[in-house]
């Protein structure tokens, strides 16, 4: 199949890797020219436009911010010069708003549009080990499914309004996020009592908490090892202001979300955005002296 | 060996059973005589007094508030009247202030005391599965070890001051009541967009949260099953509230605890205090609008 | 003084009726022709076009939502209309950032911007009593301040960047809904315990709290009397995430602000929106069992 | 009338001293000697032993903790002795289980108990000028109301269970944190923002908080002057902690009031224990990077 891929970054290039892998006549362009360069030994066409990149049956894009998007072109112009019965696959978590606003403007220019964000780290994208949570109409979905099969371990089709699919994943990160804060508030609290954290955490994460969440994020704490970030504070502190602005869109108070979020600030303030996220147990620590 | 065992409710019941049939000769008292009878049945001696229950090498208790310990004298005159080098392990989750002034009540009157609260339902006590949680003088964890290891899949020492065994036991129920929220909140977010919070919980605990506590309260959740109470609310409660007093001693800032203790008493009022603690994830909905 | 206005709300028609007072020449424009009527029979001109009322030398607006400033223009193609010369006064209480990106625009097309939002209620508007908070240029904010003392008892300068007097505003907002949710809470603890509301209220209102906010918001809620809204809860929820907004952009925590917007959410739910937004304070009481 | 006066600290001696100015015969004792002797100079009668003190018509008492009420013996022993009729009239703020308690070792012993916790800082009670809060039974405290209309420019009686007074006080105190987490969060975001926080204090407090809490707590944020401490944090942190206590008992989720308490956990831990509670401005602006 023709296919293109926008946004060749940690996570964009693994999956772009596993798309080549399969067979597939994969045409990419990012910004900078790095990880084009790898993709292209490996048989990848490198797209002089990003236009180019729209002339397959299927175009992924894996770009991480709003702006990004924007700046692309992929939220207006350019979705006007793609090729008939193009579907595009997002597979970057954005904001439900954008979402939204993003099919909208897809649906304006007869583009199809899948939100396919997923679970998992740069490591598990080349793996090929992702969660993908899917969303979009039947006909695009089912166009696209194999190929996210190819990426992800799981494909779980949530709705067919593709800000569905990002709405599932921001709840899952906010559930992240405090699982890490409740493992700080926990962890301080036995250390002030003279309790060896690692003890704490390592029966607990063989038991009640026996899963990946908990034993790697807490390990992490237990440690303090933040340090190189597989999900960076910033990041996840976006994820959760995302949770909390779809939260205000819907009317569901999310009072853990909100607390996670300020300890987010109050990292940042400390210096630990672009540390990993689990470093929110450092800042508990300190807040009880330790 | 000859052992004492106090208090028979659904968690005393399952682990005397386990010592009566490792082999031990075991006499229990309970206030009500219903499990008592049980228990006679399979070969325990019943005694007709607290007293009796003292007279052993070790003596078990399990009573459920710490009123129940100061009226069967278990903080003061009875211990006057134990066997000399008896070893009292008591298995109850109580309040760290609480289990120190037990430790010194017992030293006092030289009765070795050992805490160690169990993590697990009726069903697991049962079975000889609970993950046992032990803090107390060296010689006395030895003494009663071989025991602990009879009725509990895990036996974990975590220090020789008996409140410490009580501290990671309240800590580690925060985190559940942490995770129960943190599911509320989620799943309340992706149900009022439209996502099926089955699907939701299916998916990520089958990932990044596949272990028990996601597994089990999640899905009591998403099915609204709150009854038969595995754990009832005011129990959890309880539990938060111990972390809370215990944050409050070592001076640890516990928001998300307090946080989860206010929705506890909002579900209190609610009238769930009898149902099982998953049901403030019910609140979560009902706060919004679900 | 040739004076344009824009935005006749209950708080505007206040406004322009005390500018029309002071003698000037005042062109009105409204999105609906009620109040314009009324300001004509005091002697104002009626325009036909929001245009007309940028032909002055002062234009004031005050309307209600960052979309309104849109539809009307005032974020755009008006301003390249103006009469050279003119200075803009938003009135309106709008979010930090819309500011900024106004204050641009109206850079951009060299119009000066000044931003004066109000502290009071429509009767205060009225009666010319307005806590008004200025921010812009020495230049605009020179021309303008003759103007703002007829229609306010105080006229603040808190900056020359206009964005600064709209966080001044959403911050005070905030504190004001702070105070709403400490009476809540405080009056739901007092009823339980058997103490009449009314007389915990008039002591404090009287002494330490002797103060229009306490006085006022704490009677609404003993009475719990909440309309017809002096300021409805959706507009303070609005204001209370616009100081949210702020914190998140300039990295400042502000859990208690995150704690009453989330209790506004539940308010809205429980279908308080247009309720006088002390109607928190019944939120709270419903949360006891009161 | 012939009254007695135990507790000579800093608000007991003020107390004191207006109680002799009235021209009633006291007897005072106190733990150490300093307070004592400033009041016998002035016509007071130094007792030799607590017992002494409640051998008048009435006793007052002001001290500052549970545990000191209790090696005095007024919780028991001490009250056996008491001069019948003797009405013992409490100042101080306890918890609402504590007054509970005391209420009925008074009744068991015949002596009258009423509570008067007071507002006002030391300078307050030396003039005379005390918010006193009462409740008692009505031969209790219709017999020391004169009295109390001596030590208080306003006295009100608010049940006929004594700890109702108790609640009180803390519902109130819990008003005043909730004022001062306030602006801490307020004045942190507008400094952020470039505005100067004195401008922002000095216009609300002088508009719509215009009244002493504001005025004062704010001045000292704004200065960032907590020392010498009016009402140092531990005390404030307690009378919090009481109000979340009585929470609990009566069944009222107190959300602001543990956010409150937590921040006082942090302040402690930052070393702000003795300092005035105002200080907990400080720890807020620090959370935000001033």
């Amino acid at each position: 199949m023709k296919i293109g891929f926008i946004g060749l970054g940690h996570m964009g290039a693994g999956v772009a890797a596993n798309i080549l892998a399969a067979g597939h006549e994969l045409t990419v362009w990012n910004r900078s020219p790095g990880p084009v360069k790898a993709l292209a030994e490996k048989g990848a066409h490198v797209a002089r436009s990003p236009e180019e990149a729209l002339q397959g049956e299927i175009l992924f894009s894996m770009l991480a911010t709003d702006n990004a998007v924007r700046e692309v072109g992929l939220d207006g112009a350019l979705l006007a010069r793609a090729r008939p019965g193009l579907v595009h696959v997002n597979l970057a978590t954005i904001s439900v708003d954008f979402a939204r606003r993003l099919a909208k403007a897809h649906a304006d220019r007869n583009v199809d549009y899948v939100a396919a964000p997923v679970f998992g780290r740069p490591d598990v994208a080349a793996a090929g080990g992702l969660t993908v949570i899917v969303a979009g109409s039947k006909a695009g979905v089912g166009k696209v499914r194999p190929l996210l099969e190819r990426i992800g371990r799981r494909v779980e089709t949530v709705g067919e309004a593709p800000e569905q699919a990002n709405l599932f994943k921001v709840a899952g990160n906010f559930m992240l996020a405090a699982a890490i804060e409740s493992m700080g508030e926990a962890f301080a609290l036995v250390r002030k009592g003279g309790i060896d954290s690692r003890v704490f955490h390592d029966v607990l994460s063989n038991s009640l908490f026996a899963c990946p969440v908990y034993q790697g994020y807490g390990s992490a704490i237990v440690a303090e090892k933040f340090e190189p970030a597989g999900f960076p504070l910033r990041l996840g502190m976006k994820d959760v202001g995302l949770a909390l602005e779809a939260g205000r869109d819907f009317s569901v108070p999310l009072p853990l979300a909100s607390l996670v979020y300020n300890h987010c600030v109050e990292a940042t303030v400390a210096g630990f955005a672009d540390k990993d996220w689990a470093s929110l147990g450092k800042l508990l620590a300190t807040k009880a002296g330790l």
